[in-house]
């Protein structure tokens, strides 16, 4: 057997301040979703191979964990939330009202290279909203996750918004079939955009999508006025830049927010429909989160059709956000207090009072090394604990015990029935 | 594609109040967690099989779900925590001053067949303590499981407690190999005792342990007394003995619970060492949780000699529970309202009031259907939200919106600068 063990390349152990960071964040994001009132829901991890690779598209089909179960299911690890969450609404909450508001929690994976902030086992908060085609329901969930990144004390982030609907309007008016959308979008997506344009070079749609790269507004206002007089002889297209310039006046008038509207922004998913956001802060070069408006994948699913716009977050990103803006978390601290008995016979005595303090909330690491109290007094130190409880005989035959406070050395000998009170304060 | 789509055979779609108790689980346990001092970490679902084979036995062994990943990476989902956590001990936490006490809480798989309680991904909430093998480890791992079903307000629990290191000790000393004493045990754990006698038929012990199988004293501490004075030919047995009335005395006597000692109690891990023990419920035959001591395991990991004992609880199984003792969650519910404006000019400004709403911890779940108000009330009602806020553009010129409380259907016009503690009030 090897000396050392290493976790699954691209996945990672978290522990410490790292973890605490994610719980953190995980708690953030509950507290989000139910501010916005988004129900909680819980699916696999594995889910079968069919369902995942539906909608996804090629770049994250390929890249996907997929293996044979025992009974010889091709099954998958997630790679995303959305087509879990788009199987619910077509099963078990079919006949729930809409809109249909669903927030999940948890860990996906991809196949990439791994690098900081991109792992192949990575967490997501998730948020879907099911039912409108309203610019309303878009609004949303752009402010909730404003939301969550402001409840995290993060600063000077903005969103990126851009419209697939623009897109693909004026690439569907002049007939590009959905491969060559799909592949264009892709580039797109990674920046590439000569790329993009190369696939377009025969196409009539050329100079539109060339000419929409290089729309630049002086801010998201100007840039949508600008968008909508250009594609103005696609219909399709124009109304997209309308539904943009709605959504967007919802989220500012309601709310301060730093919006850029970027209208060659596309994203790796290829069920996007409408409005798309990431949201992302100076110090870093990957956005902390983003989503937009699919209004086919419910329908492709089996569901009626079902108008829809989600979000996720990724908490990776997001912890390592935290820790380059050296942002402190605000974990509510409990009392944490070592507790000693001076001899093995007290040691039930002690224990006793350890059980009375943790059930009126105080975190009590009670002496389970059988040190001597000089040891064990040192060790409370460096865990940083904020009292040491020392039972001793004659003490406790007066219902008493030694309570030593670590900040300042300062011990006294309280009764037991005040012990807790005298701790909190 | 099919009209609908199944989660994989064995795996569940969580969603309404079921989620919602999941949840609930899982913060009890950090809760508790945090009140016995350990440390929440983070790992992988997917580990390295030879991490995860290397002590698990054959009957979980058998039933992982395993795979080889891009990279040709023989891996596997964990089919429990304590392989991972004992990584995290001999590499990133090596230096840590012992005792170790982490806490950890996800989903695990194994292969098994499926029914109700017996899920192939299930929850489970697992603490590990290392670095002691004093008593008071031991008794600490099965307070804090008793802590944990008190606070989930969880009736007539009983724990069912054993020492494999009775058993162990007695094959050991009569050279049975290491082989069939895990054939032994897992039949023993079965409850399949004639099973488990046949494979001793040839061997000296057979009688000691048909001898053990049968003691049943009038309670745990006559059950332990009884145990001590049969097997007291065997020296390492009769300290397991011993070992095992030191804890459960700590126990008792710090705590009010209920402890019932079986001397043929075995579990299916095949790495425990010393006591073990299950926590159950009269109204369901699978057990809550349970865990027990191992201190060869993390030493098989490379790590120094480190005497550990730890615990998992079984989430579904729990919330199986708090379901058959119809135990209502004390989910704090936030207020939760609809905000609702009348025309779509007003909608920028309905939005900054769900805003306003929002920021003070109340729930809002903006109207986004673009519905008449009628539809919406009656959607409102339908959520069972407690208040929906009517914007109207008489109201709004004034600083007023309409504030209808939808238990009792009484509304009235209020200033939007009050709006907020008349709905907290």
């Amino acid at each position: 057997m090897p000396s050392t063990f290493q976790p699954v390349r691209g996945m990672r152990d978290l522990t410490g301040l790292e973890a605490e960071a994610f719980t953190h964040i995980i708690n953030k994001s509950r507290e989000t979703a139910k501010l916005y009132g988004f129900k909680e829901v819980i699916t696999p991890h594995v889910e079968p191979l069919e369902l995942l690779s539906a909608k996804s598209g090629d770049e994250i089909r390929q890249r996907m964990f997929v293996f044979k179960d025992l009974g010889e299911r091709q099954v998958a690890l997630r790679p995303e939330f959305t087509a879990s969450t788009a199987r619910l609404v077509t099963t078990v909450l079919k006949n729930e009202p809409k809109p249909i508001r669903l927030f999940s929690v948890g860990t996906v994976y991809r196949y990439d290279e791994p690098q900081r902030g991109r792992y192949r086992e990575f967490w997501q908060s998730n948020f879907e909203l099911m039912g409108s085609a309203k610019p309303e329901a878009d609004a949303e969930i752009v402010l909730l996750t404003n939301q969550l990144m402001a409840s995290l004390g993060m600063r000077g982030y903005a969103f990126k918004v851009g419209h697939i609907g623009i897109i693909r309007s004026i690439l569907n008016q002049e007939g590009v079939d959905e491969k060559t959308q799909n592949a264009v979008l892709q580039r797109m997506d990674k920046k590439e955009y000569d790329a993009a344009l190369e696939l377009l070079e025969s196409e009539k749609c050329y100079s539109m999508i060339e000419g929409l790269i290089e729309i630049n507004g002086k801010d998201w206002c100007d840039t949508v006025k600008q968008i909508k007089s250009f594609v103005n002889d696609y219909e399709k297209a124009e109304s997209a830049a309308e539904n943009l310039h709605e959504i967007l006046t919802l989220i500012t008038q309601s709310t301060n927010i730093t919006i850029n509207v970027d209208p060659a922004f596309a994203r790796g998913l290829e069920y996007y429909t409408g409005m798309i956001f990431e949201v992302n802060i100076p110090q870093l070069d990957i956005a902390l989160g983003g989503g937009g408006r699919y209004d086919k994948l419910i329908e492709a699913f089996g569901g009626g059709p079902t108008p829809a716009v989600g979000c996720a977050q990724g908490i990776d990103r997001v912890a390592i956000a935290l820790q380059e803006q050296k942002i402190l978390l605000d974990i509510n601290n409990i009392k944490r207090v070592a507790v000693i008995s001076i001899t093995d016979m007290l040691k039930p005595e002690a224990l006793k009072i350890a059980q009375q303090l943790r059930s009126v909330g105080i975190a009590v690491e009670f002496e389970v090394m059988g040190r001597k109290m000089g040891k064990a007094l040192e060790d409370a130190d460096k865990r940083k604990v904020d009292y040491a409880v020392i039972v001793g005989e004659r003490e406790l035959n007066e219902k008493m015990v030694v309570l030593k406070n670590l900040a300042n050395r300062q011990q006294s000998t309280v009764t037991i029935q005040e012990l807790s009170q005298k701790i909190k304060n």
